[in-house]
């Protein structure tokens, strides 16, 4: 719980940037520099006078416990009472009259409701300015602290004992479907602890794991397919992600000469981008590393995405890396690395890893053995 | 599987307005108007013109599938391919001059990419204008047709099945705990066919029963105390949303005289409220048949939220049923009726179905026995 401190990051630039208040509705970054968990909150962050956080009357318990270090309004127009908090004159001194707002998140409509309520709250004085402060927060959220990481620890851990539980008993045998594996999958990982799947857990077999992002439908596994697990777990708000391949078995089944050199040429680039993952890389040549070792065996044209991203609050959050990607990377980063080689209408291998970059190795939160399995 | 008629409901809309064509970006509206169930698409509806749906090359396939009958665009930079192709002189005619956009769900940036688009698209001519239709798709959800209510009705059953499941084994029993029960509730409706719980579930017992939005946590059932369960199951992307509040038995558990004296006010209110849903009914009204039952019983102060609110693709949509909603009941609106009495520090009882309104008596689609169970 280490809120406080984040609230201070965000005030530092805040106030390099010459604002007396940022207002934060964006609920993650909301839920990350306070701890509010609900649906309606908001932060009313301040550079010379205490902040205040915002809900309304559903939440007013659920906010004292949550966020007992910061001034409570309850309000059902959450947003705007707290605009009018913003420009309120206070003890020593007028109200804010440089307003940060979080332009990637806040509608058209809530900025034309911000503007209306700044204009009359200002009664005919000068009207405060708003500001973008697009991505602070994402910026600071790109960086994990020891909670953080503790969360993604666990949440990692849920999805390992899911698939290990879910393997051990068979479950993973051609006669059953997609959807029939996806399903156990989540509700292990709810059994074992998880809030929710961190993201629509995409199990594909035969030619459907060439797709890269299938849907789990009624095909049926069969001996010798493919089977690819793309699943993950969120733990206090926090996503794992984690993809596996592996071939089928059953009575008959062998792995093809295909499956193993595609297997192993994914497997040894994924190693390869795990080991550029160091402070300072820069996030393009992260992605070269994972990717040349793919285009050197000729299928660079079926590794069709980035290699990875970061992980948190978001499944997908920053750093991208990736071709387009810009920036290096810092200590703390939780990325995942996930190179693929699809070979449409025949199968495809996904390996993917999450990962915390740290001022040594980097630390492995997906512990789920990369060997071929075959089950 | 209805898209078309959709689409051509929200053209009937666009052509009234005088607008060549409206830009949707809400995903969910995307979903509600093309059947598009990945995280990033877009739709260009034209008033004299087909139909161009957007999105990225990881779900060429999947678009493919979805929305086999309009036409495809495949860009990385979704949105402002849309716009670029809204404005493309035309065999026969000029490019879009009036677009509509969703100012309730486009961000202040995504607007001002858009207009940045535009205006280079322009080379100098004259720049569509762009135009609000908040909400517009909105409107149209909120009234459902077959596939919608039928999506709903096993979204319902699934939740029914799993209380019931839960309950016959025993699981809702003295020395569990809320969280344990929670993630049960969760698991079971995953393992019967639902793809997600449809919000947090709630579980409260004892004095947090009296919390209208309490998180489970570590609380233990007790011989006795009230449980309440307000859950939902998600189907096909539309949302079951039902409350049910029992008596935990036990060995010596009987019902307290104040527990039951509650527990009939708010059923005898929600069927008030149940009994007033009928089309061209004011939604206030609505509300004031539930509201007033509880107001005579001198609880009025302990009734402290809406009635209810319309479910679809999500979990809250229009129309809003409480004090401060606005409107009359349609055929075929998807809607809770959902009292509640809250006695802080002490208990409270809340009772929720989703119910169809319709020329008749409203279908009622969450079957689960609105007897008070001793369990």
């Amino acid at each position: 719980m280490n809120h406080a401190g984040r609230r201070e990051r965000l005030r530092a630039t805040a106030a390099e940037r010459g604002l007396d208040a940022v207002l934060v509705t964006d609920l993650l970054n909301v839920r990350y520099l306070t701890g509010f968990t609900g649906s309606n909150g908001a932060l009313l962050l301040r550079t010379g006078s205490p902040d205040v956080f915002g809900t309304d009357g559903r939440y007013t318990t659920q906010a004292g416990v949550q966020v007992p270090d910061v001034e409570l309004l309850v309000d059902r127009s959450t947003v705007a009472a707290l605009a009018r908090e913003a420009v309120r004159p206070r003890s020593g001194g007028p109200g804010a009259g440089r307003i940060g707002y979080e332009s990637h998140s806040l509608t058209v409509d809530g900025l034309r409701a911000l503007e209306s309520v700044l204009t009359d709250a200002a009664s005919g004085g000068t009207v405060p300015e708003l500001t973008s402060v697009r991505r602070a927060v994402e910026a600071l959220r790109a960086v994990k602290d020891d909670d953080e990481v503790d969360a993604l620890r666990r949440a990692c851990a849920v999805a390992d004992a899911a698939l290990a539980e879910l393997a051990a008993e068979g479950a993973l045998r051609p006669g059953r479907t997609e959807q029939q594996v996806g399903r156990e999958l989540d509700a292990r990982m709810l059994a074992m602890g998880a809030e929710a799947p961190s993201f629509e857990t995409i199990v594909a077999t035969g030619a459907n794991s060439a797709i890269p992002h299938h849907r789990p439908d009624g095909t049926v596994l069969r001996e010798g397919d493919l089977l690819k697990l793309d699943f993950g777990a969120t733990v206090d708000g926090y996503h794992s992600d984690m993809t596996r391949t592996l071939v089928l078995g059953g009575a008959g089944g062998v792995v093809a000469a295909w499956q193993r050199e595609v297997y192993e040429l994914v497997a040894t680039a994924q190693a390869a981008g795990r080991a550029a993952l160091a402070v300072g890389a820069d996030v393009v040549g992260v992605d070269a590393a994972a990717r040349g070792v793919i285009a050197a065996a000729g299928h660079g044209d079926h590794f069709t995405h980035g290699l990875g991203h970061g992980v948190g609050l978001e499944i997908h959050e920053a750093p991208g890396i990736g071709q387009l990607g810009a920036g290096t990377l810092a200590a703390g980063m939780a990325v995942t690395v996930e190179p693929g080689v699809y070979l449409p209408g025949h199968g495809g291998v996904r390996i993917e890893d999450t990962l915390v970059v740290t001022d040594d190795a980097p630390e492995l939160l997906t512990l789920t053995s990369k060997e071929l399995l075959v089950l």
